[in-house]
């Protein structure tokens, strides 16, 4: 049995990944936010849900296919938009679209792809092609961006919401992590050390496919500064609707937590709500994103479809956020452990590790379909509790009841 | 004073059991399923109860003796089915049920044991015995299970309904854990440095016993692959029912969390619940079985009786069990890290600790007998909450609600 | 500065003890029954509370004196009665009564101290005297040991009712502790590691220094035997008030947890109640001795004064106990790591450490004396919560209530 | 990069302090009183606070300023008064009252500076001047000193009152500190261990630059020490009002946590109340700064602002502050660390880190002013609850709800 074989579950995946990867490329994947503690609310959260098993059911025959905004999936799963998947292993984003293509499942090109738009479409044609979206300040650019999806194939677009400006991501700042990697001398003994990565790296390059022609890099830049320097921080939700109607066909909203903001997405037409909070690495100290779920669900009330993105760590949190009224999930890191790992291989064995742990996780809570998991298999322990004050005003009275515990 | 004698708690006994097995065996007694925080909720949750002590009360004589389906036992304790106890010491079926026998309480036979029906019987015939059954793919292969434990005097049928698939155990897994060992490099250094479990299983070797004739094993085979091959994931409670009526005996349900699920085993006519999730071996991020108890003792209401299989580990959680409505509890772990410490005394010697602390706590609570353990001495302390939504729809409110601490 | 001096705080002095003491004898002192969670409940719960300071108050001068149980006290404060005392330091006990003297509070002398009741009351006439006494079979014994109390001028009966038999404690039983300490190979290693203790054992020994007529030891006794032997496990409340009046004079109550003996213990006319779990020694998984005072305040009424035992590591401790509803507190440990660091020097700065605190809460929450610290001072924090089924009844909603964070 | 540079938090920047400091200096900032439990409750307790994100909205200009006791400031800050930090590095209060300038913040002065009240004003003019004072025993001092800061153009008057005596913290107690710091050779092994601190400390020295002519010092003074000679417990709030009216300019109160103490500041004229105890200086198990903030806005009402101090370590508790009310924060170690980093410009990162942190969680929340910033977008996840008899009867019912969990 391989080392792959071996790995159990996606936390396996990711001590794989950190063998290989150098520290500050694999931190740049792991980590988030200010003090990570939305990284690990996210997490912890969907962990805290207990389901309640049943017996005596037959349980021989099980599926948990779905339709995803209107095309079919296997099951209820999206790999999602994530920077810079090439630097991890080479023509990552091709790979990872290629294990989605083989698992019947959508993948989500992103804006700060390695892989161009039509690398990845004429790589892997067989696949069902999401592309992710900045609001970016030049609009041509922004235009020529949808022209070239719509071009390749892409069916869905997906506007990410939550990037007005970019997060401080403290390991990188530590790390001083730029594209291409600042040539200090512990960046580079580590790179050194592991020369797996190095030689991949070396064949390869790296760049932000996208951007190629329209904004040529100079020097050492950092994430933020490529955000700063391309993305427009006064985009509202008139931006939005004027680039979904350019668009054309279907959307997807990313970034929402709030009920208001997910009922102004369904008002404007978006085909699902994909509930974020960027995997912890905008603003800490925002909600998990599955503590925010309920609350949009409610709001979104059946008229958009609803993808909880962020925590997903075993295939039961595919059946938690079903029972608490979720669609789907999109998982990036979990795919990006196994990309890091073992290159396309490693993203299937995410994949099927997920889907091996939903399908056993169906089977011992008595159902054998996606609707059969309602919210009846909820049971709370230790569940968080998410509460705020629903008038305007901020009476002190208000405020101490958002502050106490449900 | 022998090393046994110094073990003063069902701890010390797992740490004899690790340093005399090799670690993939360890690991596949201690493990569970996925991240196993419900086998660590199971522990957890039991030890979060506190109980009220009582003083002034004259408790110079105390019995803690009961009536178990139909049989008198002399604490309320039962040896749970185990797979493959003999592997963690030769002959470990017969040695466990002879310390049960020496203790007054019943021994349970696991389907999977690697000493036979027949052999068990015929080595400890003075013990209470009772027989647990899987679903079988194969009804000839059941009826004639079922035929020699009847024919071999096992009074009581288990049925196990909690695995219509195996669970997925990360650990067994990442150990490539199969009987027999897989000849890992890792595997074989680990069995030579523990040159005493080795002597005994050479010994006496390994086997499914009760699958000897019907099922020749081939090659390796993982415990998931055994119950893939031999079980039946389509027995609902007809199939249930109709093995209940082909035993003819009494019979008790194991696996049981949610109270319908009890009421249905009620109403086909066990004589005991038993509230379990398998050691959370099973399905990970269900409740504990201890957090499952009081609604399902409500449910049951007194027509069967409930036995609490999950998290013992201290004398003290028999009392809490019997405070919470259950009449006795089961062990699995803490009887086999006895048996692979120490044999038939380290079983004895598991028993006997939590018999001392039982009595103990018995006097210190001020009751002389199990009747006068009653709801009253219960006191909650950062104990679990366990609730779900009653009514059939999905509501997001009910959601909410459900997803709140009580 | 000396490494006393240097001692910030009652923590500070069991670093000390435990580089003086041999492990086993350290363990003695710093163990409790089972798994030490009621142990560790009784200091973090008292940790967990909060109180709310006021300014722009004249603290200029401050008093913690008191009456305590008819006798005025400096602080809120009672040396607990410990066993063995004169095994941490030669002639403890009567080093601990003069630090007591010294500081104007009272010291209770244990039934099983190593120096004598006649001894300490020889010592150290000076010093405020209680003596403790368990309910012994021989109730000639017994009577002899109230004669000569009274004899040498006790003047308050502490009876302790938790002690119908002994508490299962790991770490002795892990440890063999027995009187004198079992010859094993890794004790006599301690032992001869702590030249300094064993010096001052070999010219004092140890003993039931109370016993030494009419029980002789035989060779090596654990605790638990020499209680076995000696205390009556079947005293009930008719027993406690044959004892009391054969005294005559005032007594108090010790090991209280449950309201409803509160109250027995006030109509039999106890001076006080001392809320009590035998500083987690005798029962793992009872409440903590804060988490039951509350109720026991309320049931007393102020017909006795009520005591609080166990858990108390600094001076605001005290402070709490006060806003609680006690009048003082016992403390065991503290005292015993400050005689086992530097004998009476020790138990002064244990002492000294804890006034100082206190003096500094007092003047910080604007109080200048013990009943200006009322409950308004308390606010909550993670607090825990006790409560119990209160009526008769084991329905099972009781249970789940009871169950159920407040 | 720089190290500084790299420095990405607030906590990088106490790594980089402690790895300069000898070790009783860094712990002398670092400490609290007793435990630290109130010291990690103020950092907890913010940290536990979650925020609500919004999308879709315009936030392309973002400005944080207001205007803080009738004069205009950059950002919700104040450099808190920290006594000694002259002795973190050379000239430290005149570096830190430089950085602040730069930024556009208010600097205030501890009694207990180094530099004295003269020294700081002639060297930085253009900062914003708070002069805090403790209550003096000495009239005439107290009078002089209330002179000499008018003279030098502090604006604003902060009177602390929380200090009538001094805590009692443990870590600076173990390490006997002192001023100067006592020659024990653990001492000096540190000193001479941390040679540029030793280089700045033997060319600048330290004193209490305030007391020089009044309080000639004698010998090695611990802090405590230096406050009992000084300080006056018996001053009331009547002594207050009268050293306010004395002063005749804004004043404002730190050190408020109860709610019936800040409408006494109000009724005696404040300008602002800063809820604080002391950074966890002065007494152990109080409530942490945050949990005491909303209540203490309700007893306001808006009649003077409020000040947050005390657990401050990310941009975004700002915010937070700002969502229950407050209208600005102190920080007092974040600025220390970096002052002993590196001088003035590690002061100057500390502020620009919190700003920078700030200015993206504006963003993220989608408020581009502070007022934007309402109770609206908090939400409770494991926030802190404050609650406590709001009765004058100690009721033992009273005391029982104060204790529980809301």
């Amino acid at each position: 049995m391989s080392r792959l074989d071996r790995a159990a579950s996606i936390a396996d995946l990711r001590a794989l990944a950190r063998r290989r990867l150098p520290r500050s490329i694999f931190e740049f994947i792991d980590g988030g936010a200010g003090g990570e503690r939305t990284l690990r609310d996210n997490v912890a959260d969907l962990e805290a849900i207990r389901l309640m098993p049943r017996v005596g059911v037959d349980v021989g025959a099980r599926s948990a296919a779905l339709d995803l905004v209107g095309h079919a999936a296997s099951m209820p799963l999206v790999l999602a938009p994530t920077g810079l998947a090439g630097l991890f292993w080479p023509d990552g984003e091709v790979l990872a679209a290629r294990a989605a293509a083989g698992a019947g499942i959508p993948f989500c090109l992103s804006t700060n792809s390695v892989a161009s738009i039509e690398e990845v479409a004429a790589a892997v044609p067989e696949v069902e092609r999401w592309f992710q979206l900045y609001f970016l300040k030049d609009p041509a650019l922004m235009e020529s961006m949808l022209a070239r999806a719509r071009a390749s194939g892409y069916r869905v677009l997906c506007l990410t919401l939550d990037l007005p400006v970019h997060g401080r991501r403290d390991r990188d700042i530590r790390n001083a992590f730029t594209v291409p990697l600042r040539p200090r001398i512990r960046t580079v003994a580590e790179v050194l050390a592991r020369p797996a990565w190095l030689a991949g790296f070396l064949r390869s390059g790296v760049r932000f496919g996208n951007f190629q022609a329209a904004a040529p890099q100079a020097g050492f830049t950092s994430i933020a500064q490529h955000i700063a320097r391309l993305c427009d921080a006064s985009a509202d939700w008139a931006t939005v609707q004027r680039v979904a109607r350019s668009w054309g066909g279907p959307f997807v909203i990313k970034g929402v937590l709030h009920p208001e903001d997910a009922r102004r997405a369904v008002e404007i037409g978006a085909s699902a709500i994909i509930v974020s909070n960027h995997g912890g690495r905008q603003l800490d100290h925002v909600p998990s994103a599955v503590a925010a779920l309920p609350a949009i669900v409610d709001a979104v009330a059946g008229r958009t479809q609803v993808i909880l993105d962020g925590g997903v760590r075993r295939g039961i949190d595919l059946a938690k956020a079903r029972a608490l009224g979720a669609d789907a999930c999109m998982i990036g890191r979990p795919f990006l452990w196994g990309l890091a790992s073992a290159g396309e291989a490693g993203v299937a064995r995410a994949i099927a590790i997920l889907r091996e742990e939903l399908d056993i996780a169906m089977a011992l809570l008595g159902t054998t379909s996606l609707p059969a998991i309602s919210a009846e298999v909820l049971v709370s322990r230790d569940a968080p509790v998410l509460d705020w004050p629903r008038h305007g005003a901020c009476s002190s009275h208000a405020v101490q009841s958002a502050w106490r515990r449900g």
